[in-house]
């Protein structure tokens, strides 16, 4: 599952935008929904790759099966969203470049599992070290030289 | 302040949606963005009030200073939203018809302040109400008989 939504980061990434990935599954592992971070794509700060890939899922009356893959540990905004859903299991591609909500959601009984995937370490060092500002913006980290 | 996402959640009313608003304002008052709740009408159960109104202000890179006024108390995702953002400040309508996570906002350091304002409770405890299903797929809640 994980290369789904590690296909989608490379999409992200042809198009110029933020190489993060995520798609939702259902317990069967029938794909319901995949997308990127379209920050630089559609100019959309809303638009995180878990929120993509809920939206491309469209409405459901019960998170609680489904299982959300993220080739990045899951910042606040999304974990939130996996809390507010009752998304039931989180499978993330790695945790070294951004450590975000993944501990908080265990804590809320969410089954979370972190691949530590050496591909999506190396495609978000990468991109961090190529464009630290951009990467700054989406995670809501003003830069120094922006607040001085 | 409150006003404008009150406004904004009577349009979402009477669009046939979800009657919840939302607004964000720079620290001098100036107005960002503003949009209401489009699962109904779009299809969309990614757009929350708070994440049109976050989206309506375009890319950003400090949130700090900024003001996210919303006429009911931001669910997990929004609050999320406002945490991964470094949002400064949250004005809430009320929090009496549903209680998200504007205490773990305060916790973590983040201005809010609750206003119980009549006319938000009466338009979602007539909202939750007509439509109860519809306001619990909003916030992730399984219908008994759903998951039956």
């Amino acid at each position: 599952m994980l290369e789904v939504a590690y296909q989608e980061a490379l999409r992200g990434r042809a198009e110029g935008g933020i190489p993060i990935g995520a798609a939702l599954f259902d317990a069967d592992g029938t794909l319901l929904g995949r997308g990127h971070n379209r920050r630089v794509q559609s100019g959309d700060p809303s638009i995180h790759a878990e929120t993509d890939a809920f939206r491309a899922a469209g409405r459901r009356r019960d998170y609680g099966p489904t299982i959300m893959v993220t080739t990045l540990s899951p910042c606040w905004y999304c974990s939130g969203l996996v809390r507010q859903f009752g998304i039931g299991t989180v499978i993330i591609g790695e945790s070294q470049t951004f450590h975000g909500g993944h501990d908080w959601l265990a804590e809320h009984g969410v089954a979370v599992t972190v691949l530590e995937d050496a591909r999506c370490v190396e495609m978000m060092t990468t991109f961090i070290a190529e464009y630290p500002a951009l990467w700054h913006e989406d995670i809501g980290v003003p830069d120094e030289t922006a607040t001085a």
